[in-house]
């Protein structure tokens, strides 16, 4: 495969580096890993690349690659660019007959995101998005307890990502992860809520299986010289009649990235924080809550398939993220072999998913700006 | 002391009882302990009243006790009815010059609640409103750290509190509890928002020194045929410019009485939650959350003077109830005695709380049922 | 009742008040507060008692008591003086025809404990011995599983008592609480190993239901001028042959209070620590750890008869103390009606328990002098 | 590299190549995966090796690999076997001038151990020891503030393994890794202690910076027809005078994997457990307890050198396995480049921890036969 972005100074690059080798299944072969064409160079000689797969930009990369022999070429790209260059070497990659993974948010707009869509289901190819949290085996687990029906009808759902490391003028002292992502040409339209709270909406959806129809969003940015939103919450009404709050903020000082998401039935529920990614609690209406634990016998198929090791031994992020590789892979895998996937490789984060983050976003900052209660979420 | 309501079959009142036993500074001489007679007396006996101070009714109490000799009569009532039967008493007993202590909400009505506060201050006499969680020694704590500035200015205020205890149509299975408070003849306009809500708004203005100007407030009946809200959630502006999230609920299923609140200024923030209730986080932006912890040598007055043991033997919610009793008659047998009380005892809450408290239901329950985002937070 | 020792300037005579206090079923109407006359009268003001039931020492409290009338004089009394004060007033109260509470260790020496179980069979009259921890509502919970034998066969305990108080040479700068449990003279042959060594050992006893046969103790004197105890552990072998480990300090530096215990069968095991007193973890090989909580609907009558709130209401260590003196109550009020005390009541240290915690030190004691690994435990 | 054992049905070879994959920076180009050569190829085709890198025993490895040209042959060696076939392939991988990775504990014997010593001494090839939990980066962060003496002169250390998954005769239903890990002719001479008394050992002489000298020891076999120990603990002194207690055991039915140390000084200590791996508890005599956390801006070089994320995204047990290898691999590196490593990557278990851990078994064994309380540890 080949990296799009994600050279030398980049952050989210080398971490999808670490999930695409955690199984040596996957060779990183070629990359266009900077608009830069010396960080290109150099971010290529540190990977290790064949000199002539060291690309200064994706076009020319992705049009070489596309006329390689079939078993030399790669079969899919890694985009980690910032937002606002995801949509045109996503589309081109599709054109070329390259399957792709994409940072999240998907796209720059929602439209962008529609015709992404349109692009992948005309192709036939497979996309993966990366809502890493979706990838905890523990998390598996949570979507198939409440998709058994075991805790009744969902009623409530409550997801918050709290950050702190905006706290403070970051993007004004040289942090370029700071300065991209409160920057409305590369981030877009929403600041944290781009950043994290589609990581939010995204498990909201993910766990309960179902989908949101309106929001009330309460947006806001704290830190005055700021460009774009930094901190805000939303109130959530979802397809069955559940409701939710959602929040998400940078500017919690001293908080490091516990996401965390719960969920309410008429049975019982259940609550994960990534602070304490391996264990799920399930608590009930009249016995004891249970600690489900990543890695032990008792967890369905979906969370041990996308176990590494015995329960007890924490696995992180980065295992998270790794699945997220290994599913998408083997699903494409399976399909270049004309064999069918499994379901629980399937269980991974695509386009559909990509809309939906889209939409929230722009349904969020538009909500955020009214002065009506409820808005209609609309994609 | 006497104590109105809180007879054989109530909740509240033997709670109550413990905190006014646990220092040996009270003592519980006269009663009317129910509105049914036979409870009244037989509740009176369980107490080991004289038989002459048990009464049937609260009005004969208040005269007769008024009308005893100074070293015999009352000092102060404690009024543990359910909330319809708050003002009245309370009034009465200001009257007959006794102090008051009082469940919260305070009253029936925001209308009450103002009137209440006009006779206390015309007696001049000390009013007691039971808002336990206030009353632990490291909430204490916190609210200094906040007031000292440490933090720098605060930015945002979340609160919680879930219960699932209402998941199910528990009023309609002859649980007292559950019927009253489900009752709007009885517990006033709002369900889950006067019962638990307000606690939550009580920790949020208290904990942070600051008071809310507007809600934003979503609630529900998730029970269909239930008579008032079971579940709600509100966004709030602060007087300095915060916001803020609070969430309460009684169908949270598996939840039991986890209050929790997080407070985030400049520069830290902090975080408590009655499971963990002895313990404090703080974080900084920049530097090792530290944990704070009741019962230590480097908290502040305030948090020592509420607690009774070392460090480590847990000090829970009775005691934090005991904490309002004793403040408030420390307080109280200080101006008796014609002394100044020092300012810890003088931090217990009191009608101006009670007052906000009201307002807040009265407020929430209007913003619930606004179309408009934002309404104004009127006192 | 009565209370010898306790006075102002003592430790655990106000804890035992307030536990005491707490249910409204005991008054304290005598007392022998301390050996100083002067600070003996000062304490009983404060805890206002008649002038002529305030004793300066203890003789005359119970030679006096014991002429007054049934229906006036004590019921009986709690022994709040050091160990080495313990054993003459107990077996006087008994001899008196008083009940007598009474403070852990139960005794100077093993000698002595015999002999008081001796007189309190002769009398027929209740001891009880105040080890606290015994006392938490989950802690009951805890041995009522063991009982039930849904574990198994019990294979391994482990219990712990950290503290970090003694970590500096505090007897040498006015610390009346170091000074006399760092003194041979007034504590006896051990220090950490009699003050909260016998503790865990009492744990480890009560929630196994297990008894121990034979010890391997490392005792370490570990700030160097002192003159007992300040740290050691023991390997324990018990009576059905599992074994155990337990380590009880006073210099780990940092640390509180945070007993903990932990037992493990064929099929599961638990683990209760005091940090979080009012929850059980409950292990099981196959299947997920289960939350026990006091106050909920599914915990057994033993711990629902000890608890006085809704789960999620912390009770702490004032409970835990106040249940001991509750069920000790219940149970002399029961035999004084010529009543059978139900089982509930009955569960609360006694005689028996104050020898096997003397036996504990002298056995410990023996073990770590000796060269030998493993050394009998002799009662 | 290659791989000496871990094909298809092994544990740990898997988990050493997740380590090895994850940083991208070590590729397997060979492997003898297993004694059966019909596994040892069908594994080698699951790595991707070229067919003729794939041997069937790894003497014709090592023969035929080091008679490759530098370019091409491999520069280590991982042997992932069990404990018996360590030393042999560890000799020769050394004679034929590749440095070596070796899983714990080193080997089967203290004697073995020697001589491997004194084979890395003489051909001046590095030897990574697979400690993996020393590196975590926050135990990383503990080493170094104990080194620094900001504890005081360290008084007390615990450490603990309980596992729960050798409750039953598993070795009994055809379970592999119970099989050879309980059987004394592949295993050695000790079960749980060798197994992972060997880790906790580790772990409290590398967290403290000291060495064991003497030993008093309990081994166990619980369940009854095991033929090696299956539980124990020791009693340890320390070469500062320190003392110490290591629990570790099979049969804690319910745990996982949750080693755990705690090191208390004059001044304060620390905690550190499994199951929050990514923070360390560090306590202090007069103030709040502090909570450092991997990842984070204060943590020291040794911590932030072996984090691969930002603060908040959970690293587990495969980044810290894998925080071995890398700084193995710039270690030999560098050295292959004749430059100094920095401090930073020379720290991982090497030679002489191997002899230490050997040591530990054949000692923590001899001790536990003994009848006298202390033996002493010798090497």
């Amino acid at each position: 495969m080949a990296m799009i972005g994600g050279g030398r100074d980049a952050f989210i690059g080398a971490i999808h580096r670490i999930a695409i080798n955690m199984d040596g299944q996957i060779d990183i072969v070629a990359g266009a890993l900077s608009v830069n064409p010396e960080v290109a160079i150099a971010s290529g000689h540190d990977l290790f690349l064949d000199e002539e797969r060291i690309y200064t930009d994706y076009k020319t990369m992705l049009e070489k690659e596309a006329a390689m022999s079939k078993d030399k070429r790669i079969d899919f790209v890694s985009i980690v660019t910032p937002n606002f260059v995801h949509f045109d070497p996503a589309i081109m990659a599709l054109e070329k007959g390259f399957h792709v993974a994409i940072e999240k948010p998907m796209t720059f707009t929602l439209d962008e995101a529609k015709k992404l869509k349109a692009k992948v289901d005309e192709t036939g190819l497979t996309l993966l998005l990366t809502h890493t949290y979706t990838g905890y085996p523990i998390i598996k687990q949570a979507k198939q307890m409440v998709k058994s029906g075991m805790f009744g009808k969902i009623r409530k759902i409550y997801v918050e990502y709290p950050q702190g490391w905006l706290s403070t003028f970051l993007e004004g002292s040289n942090n370029k992860q700071a300065a991209w992502r409160t920057d409305p040409k590369r981030s877009g339209i929403a600041g944290a809520m781009g950043d994290i709270g589609t990581h939010a909406f995204n498990m909201a959806e993910y766990v309960s299986g179902l989908q949101v129809t309106h929001l009330c969003a309460n947006l806001n940015t704290v830190v005055d010289v700021r460009m774009l939103d930094d901190d805000g919450a939303t109130f959530m009404k979802f397809n069955n009649g559940a409701t939710g709050v959602l929040m998400a903020t940078q500017i919690a000082a001293g908080e490091e990235n516990c996401v965390k998401v719960r969920v309410y039935g008429e049975k019982g529920g259940l609550e994960w924080k990534q602070e304490d990614a391996n264990t799920l609690l399930v608590r009930w209406l009249d016995k004891p809550t249970e600690i489900y634990r990543a890695g032990t016998g008792y967890v369905s198929s979906y969370a041990s398939h996308n176990s590494r090791t015995p329960a007890g031994h924490p696995e992180g992020y980065l295992e998270a993220f790794a699945n997220l590789y290994r599913n998408f892979t083997l699903t494409v895998r399976a399909k270049m072999n004309g064999e069918k996937p499994k379901d629980e490789w399937l269980d991974f984060p695509g386009v559909d998913d990509g809309i939906r983050g889209m939409a929230f976003i722009e349904n969020v900052v538009a909500s955020g700006k009214s002065d009506k209660k409820w808005t209609d979420f609309v994609v």
